[in-house]
């Protein structure tokens, strides 16, 4: 590997899309430093599987921020005493994270520069973005904005673009992509409330998505159910 | 205290700016939800001020995030094997946490969100920025413009407007706005490497913007020094 090699950091949560990208930057020749964050979520078993994933994929660093946003709260993701829906809801869910994205990928940011990465890679999607408000295209492009003015790279006007490679493709297609970059989804974990050996629920709306994407995409399902 | 009362998120470090911001926002008639990260960085005595600023001007809540921003590194003030710089540098100084301002605001952003606050304060300032990037207007706007369009608030068409009272003040205008509005500075704590009292090393150059400020305010300095 050169020394020359050029660098991403890949948000990676563990799960079916982030997981996906990380064999997406590779697959296009990057060298891959993998972040994931701690924020006292539910599932410990997304984290472990982060973990297994950076290393089928030869990530050359896997670095855990971990940060308390309990203390911030307000959803069913990092309250638990809000419970995780079954039913698809209409607007933004409960399962939405305050500023997730924002805080994630400004962390990314700050990993970037240190590393002298050209380029952020994160897993939002706005064809099965389920109403997340920081997933969407107009989104990446104002975040990308104010990184431009933001960072120590900016100044001396070196941009840190932000890579979205599965913005417009359907959990299918997603699949096929991370297929074919050599990734087996065996080892991601997507379910909200996935037990501590990361099987997942089956009834979870995570779950539901995922279990259609590959029906439709015509591969057998890997995930490992509770049931 | 009316329940519709104006609620404003203020990032609090305990240091001379963002206390005044903070005496500026209680000023201006806010329910203020201040809130202190604790990243690792040297001065664990700047939280304890923080604490008692925000105790003196009756902040309603004063959350703490705390985080492990030394798996990201690359600054002084998060890597202990970089030591703090006695005299002002040009351009970036190595005092620059990556992406900070940027972390800062998005959590912030989480918590006004949470809350439903209408404002974030935040000490910003571009005459003393220090070479910092993610000080400047240009910075501030590009932010506000992402945060639109981050929130279930900008989808429902509310902003949560980033305020910035001391942008174009000098050291000696902020510090005579913050005896206005009530602050008492001997609570506050600048210094980069401050004892564990809160006594400031007077060498840093936090510890001399200060000093200057008081002098040229004409105000005593109530700064509580380590001689």
């Amino acid at each position: 590997m050169s020394e020359q090699a050029k660098k991403a950091v890949v948000l990676l949560s563990g799960g079916l899309d982030s997981s996906t990208v990380l064999a997406i930057a590779k697959q296009q020749g990057y060298q891959c430093y993998a972040l994931s964050f701690d924020y006292g979520q539910r599932s410990l078993a997304e984290l472990n599987a982060a973990s297994a994933v950076a290393k089928q994929l030869g990530a050359v660093e896997h670095k855990l921020v971990r940060f308390d946003m309990g203390e911030i709260g307000g959803s069913a993701l990092t309250d638990h005493s809000i419970s995780v829906p079954e039913q698809m809801e209409e607007g933004v869910p409960v399962t939405y994270v305050p500023a997730r994205n924002t805080v994630f990928l400004s962390m990314a940011l700050g990993l970037a520069e240190v590393v002298e990465a050209e380029a952020i890679f994160i897993g939002v999607n706005a064809v099965d973005y389920s109403g997340y408000p920081d997933c969407r295209p107009a989104f990446i492009e104002a975040f990308q904005a104010m990184a431009n003015l933001a960072t120590k790279a900016g100044v001396e006007g070196r941009q840190i673009r932000i890579e979205t490679p599965l913005m417009s493709l359907t959990k299918a297609q997603i699949i096929d992509h991370g297929i074919t970059a050599g990734l087996d989804y065996g080892l991601t974990v997507s379910c909200y409330q996935a037990d501590e050996q990361g099987r997942a629920c089956r009834v979870c709306d995570s779950c539901r998505l995922r279990a259609q994407g590959f029906v439709d995409a015509g591969v057998e399902d890997p995930t490992r159910y509770q049931d």
